[in-house]
């Protein structure tokens, strides 16, 4: 097993992994991205994602400890070894486990999608903005156990390091799968779900009065100006969660969570 | 009526509204804290805080406007005009409204807290850390109808400006005491709440098994280490919320809006 070595901050590989971080357009062009810390590169690769190149930094981590954690996977990636002062440079978080990787990018499409169940559950998410919001949507989504997530309308690119870091590896666990919203339209029909819509309408239904026993797909939109007319059209049913506060709206996370628990509880509780 | 105009970011009082926003310790000592943006002083008005200085600049809004929006409490409110350049340098965000105010804190003890329902539902979250979460725990409450919220063994001072803004104003309109552990507990049993402490131990009972219509706290521990040991042993029943993926956890806010929210629909659906 060869280990490189890497100890100066301006060698061209650190300056590609600081860019990797901060430049949507070169993630892009380059298909690759950044994983930073242990459980999330393991649940990358438990996803089925190949890393590249590993960087570690000896004085927190070694590589025995990773080999033991990551297994062969490591005989085909090339490892390099970081001083401090290098890995800090490029370290994106503040506690840290020493170690992070490139992994090229997956692309999933509408009909890469599968699942198993004959009453599958999905999560519709209409152009999401934060990345700190979808990567909570992600997480939560994996607590519901569903078959599937789709980002309809995307704004930005899932690879971005918050998103990666606020779905805590969910990222790489769940299927994901992205379109425009008249494609996702179409398929959640063509598949037979029936779309529950969530919106902000007074003449909306309550959830509570949904069954999501049946095959579901739950669309939600951005936090800022809730779903498009498209969506609202192309609902079988809008629905709203009854809530009895002074403000009139929820984090759209929560909002989804709150949908999602519902579903879980109906069909298994 | 009377408007000075302040011109200098150099102004003594401009140096104290950053520094309110900035130093817990100032707050503390002064029992004061800054409220910046339209809606959320009004929340706050509304909630019973009075403003003793209002600033605003008449750039982005004019003083008939707040007239028309906050009415004769502005009469023993000493009204500031303020230029582009103070108030950028003492804007707390990115997009503003022209306004914010210096108010006086309040402090609710349990004594302090009523309820008129026979059947309240309380929140309890001990030692939340991170201002967003308290912020967001507040606003999923507030949609929840909650009749109060507790914050046992507090690690931060509840006018933390992050708060104030992820809570979109809601810390202003809910009751909100603060008390020890030991003392909130005492309370809760004092007023015949059932405790329902939501935990991630396998041999917790699924939170789908309660029987929420009886009066309940539903309390919430930190995201990094849970409830301490003295919540689980006075609790009435450790739930679960049973999750089916990668990941064995949720954030604070999203676990307390799926059990608040179990709580809404057995009573009212």
């Amino acid at each position: 097993m060869m280990v490189k070595s890497i100890t100066s901050p301006s060698n061209p590989l650190i300056k590609k992994i600081a860019s990797l971080n901060d430049k949507p357009k070169l993630r892009k062009e380059t298909e690759s991205f950044v994983i930073e810390g242990k459980k999330e590169i393991l649940m990358a690769i438990r996803g089925g994602y190949t890393p590249s190149v590993m960087l570690f930094n000896p004085v927190i981590v070694r590589y025995n400890q990773l080999f033991d954690l990551y297994g062969e996977v490591l005989f085909s990636t090339e490892m390099i070894e970081v001083t401090n002062l290098v890995y800090n440079k490029i370290a994106y978080r503040e506690t840290t486990e020493g170690v992070m990787a490139i992994f090229k990018q997956r692309k999933t499409n509408l009909p890469d999608l599968s699942w198993t169940s004959d009453t599958p559950l999905l999560l519709v998410a209409e152009s999401p903005e934060k990345p700190g919001n979808i990567g909570a949507l992600l997480r939560t989504a994996d607590a519901a156990g569903v078959d599937a997530v789709i980002i309809a309308n995307p704004t930005t690119d899932m690879f971005n390091p918050n998103i990666i870091r606020s779905s805590v590896g969910t990222l790489f666990t769940t299927q994901i799968a992205t379109a425009t919203t008249d494609e996702v339209i179409h398929f959640l029909k063509s598949k037979k779900l029936q779309i529950i819509c969530a919106t902000l309408a007074d003449n909306a239904l309550s959830c509570y009065k949904m069954n999501f026993k049946l095959p579901t797909a739950i669309v939600v939109g951005t936090e800022s100006s809730g779903l498009s007319e498209t969506w609202i059209n192309a609902a079988d049913y809008n629905v709203i969660i009854p809530m009895g506060g002074q403000v009139d709206s929820m984090n759209v996370s929560v909002s989804a969570a709150i949908l999602l628990f519902e579903a879980v509880r109906q069909r298994k509780h």
